[in-house]
């Protein structure tokens, strides 16, 4: 089905005013819509294209999704651009397990992901698409759960949800949910901001405490306990970006440090722009319960993921200006300098540790925390 | 990382150019890029975001999708569309099963099925993500042969490849691979195809024979053998659809019939519209085998999915131009008009049987193939 969309989301809240996180678990509240109440699972039907499929577009994804919705999520959608635009375009595919974790769900967490990987182009996200994938048997109240966050998140985020596909899996393949999203987003005009540009003397920084989402999502799958409950970071990033532009300032270099943490982001910049990076250890901004759950597993908090902070590098003389915009905006409050980018050693990521050493800071082989996004 | 991306894909082939099928299952003579000898199956590290995750990228995916890639598949890609287009985006994810079929695999099926969804509003396809959701113990060479698939209809259809993912899932869940296809087309100015647009008097037309995917999945999924080999019809149509924009006909419907079949969209044309459907039963072509598979499994051929076909309403005085048009073309080479939209029955499709009756075609309930796509 096509759908001409108007290009303006209609409403963007507050930035910072996050989506509200899943909640507890009791679904018996649940009351499923009367259209849907032959079963209270999704069946294999429900995937099938027919009259199931559209049931269940109808009666759950539409009122889950509200305002973000466009008025019909059909298989394609026409959008009106602005003239001369350059877009950003980007997808991610989620498949954390659980699927609801302390500060989140899988749901919240798919839109602010690709709402995020489209802000660190310094896009303005306007359009999604989600696809999910269902295993049969998982519960409509649970699939409704995950809708309402991906609408309330899109709300949040002000983009639109647009076009959409639902597939079932017998239940030997899959577990759960997996939800797919892809964005796209306008790059406004003079914004320059990729991998490859930073250069020696760049300032390195961070918008807040690192290595949260990871912990959070690890300890309520592993049943570990680390005193406080550890929530999800998961919020999009977009708002700051903007804030960040907004100062005038050439920013080289944006990253969200999802899978394999800021490691890995500071890893890839290093090697695309041929610089060292050179990090103070004893800035880095690690909360005592991620300090704690690390040392007691053996991980880095380097290489732990993140779903609602970003890296930023910026000229060294432009980062005091951009630190104070950061700390103006709620998601930015713990904003600092981690770090310096510099001509020795390019390509590789350096911590001078407490003790007066150095450490490489390599980029993660695989993954210490598989799932967690 | 960002990518600029030049607008135009390098080299759109003839029309018709189907991707080559994907052939035998014999993975034995597959070498494993060296950088990936570690091991031959997927594991979590190909997820984790880190070194594994780079080495999947450039030593499976980019050399199997060659020319259609970006310089590298990032995070996000940022592209320049043209001035003041009006842009088609769409989404759908694939989870067939098997992952290789008589004709085709899920890798072409999931490009082929995305730049459908973009040329049923006449858009014309530009852009394409790929996101992979494995299942840790896939066969790497497996993965390669969907990702050379991927590539060859990416090239085949002139669209680019400009962004991706790769999750892994331990093996309690998911089962082998399933893909993500999102894309970006334009749609030409003055075109404007829908769902709402058929009108009393207007003609149906289909491009050729019916049935023939979901027959292709069903038979070697479940061992049955129908006397000859069904070959998938998996194929891109976005070529066939600008020879029938160039007639200058006033396409008001296109729709491809995928799951669900040729019922499901007719009835949700009918629906949309307003408007009742009369199918001419003996009109309708269906290959031979097809009827015998269907007439064994009970199954409607109007219910089974195809995957290159398009059923396309016309206004009546049109028909034979663009039907003309159609058969000129490789892809719609058995094109013919199987009915008429009515003032009569708004919202159902009939079809009038060789006895000189009448059926209603229901619009499925669930699916009577599950996982043909």
């Amino acid at each position: 089905m096509t759908d001409t969309t108007p290009l303006a989301p209609a409403a963007v809240p507050a930035p910072g005013a996050a989506p509200a996180p899943a909640g507890g678990l009791d679904f018996e509240s649940w009351t499923c819509p009367a259209p849907l109440r032959d079963t209270p699972n999704v069946v294999m039907g429900h995937g099938g294209g027919g009259a199931m499929s559209g049931e269940l577009v109808d009666h759950l994804f539409l009122p889950a999704y509200g305002a973000a919705a466009a008025a019909e999520l059909g298989d394609s959608a026409v959008l009106d651009v602005p003239a001369g635009a350059r877009l950003a375009f980007s997808t991610d595919s989620f498949v954390v397990k659980p699927m609801f974790f302390p500060g989140g769900c899988i749901g919240d967490l798919a839109v602010n992901g690709t709402v995020n990987d489209l802000a660190m182009s310094g896009a303005v996200p306007l359009f999604l698409s989600t696809a999910y994938i269902l295993q049969e048997g998982t519960s409509l109240a649970a699939l409704d759960r995950i809708a309402q966050a991906v609408g309330a998140a899109a709300r949040a985020a002000g983009v639109r949800l647009v076009t959409g596909d639902t597939k079932v899996v017998d239940s030997a393949g899959g577990d759960g949910v997996y939800v797919n999203t892809s964005g796209i987003g306008a790059v406004p005009e003079g914004v320059d901001i990729g991998p490859r540009r930073a250069r020696p003397g760049d300032a390195v920084l961070v918008s807040g405490d690192i290595g949260v989402h990871g912990v959070a999502v690890l300890s309520c799958r592993e049943g570990l306990e680390f005193g406080t409950t550890v929530e999800s970071d998961t919020a999009a990033l977009h708002g700051l970006v903007a804030d960040m532009v907004a100062t005038g300032a050439d920013l080289h270099v944006l990253r969200d440090p999802t899978r394999g943490g800021v490691s890995a982001s500071l890893n890839e910049i290093a090697r695309a722009s041929g610089v060292g990076v050179e990090l103070v250890e004893r800035d880095l901004p690690v909360p005592e319960t991620v300090r704690d759950a690390c040392s007691m597993l053996g991980l880095d908090p380097l290489q732990v993921a993140n779903e609602g902070k970003l890296v930023a590098v910026v000229p060294g003389q432009d980062a005091e200006e951009v630190l104070a915009a950061m700390r103006a905006h709620p998601l930015g409050a713990g904003a600092r300098q981690i770090g310096t980018c510099t001509a020795e050693h390019p390509g590789t990521v350096v911590a001078l540790t407490g003790l007066g050493g150095t450490r490489v800071v390599g980029l993660p082989i695989g993954e210490q925390l598989p799932r967690i996004c």
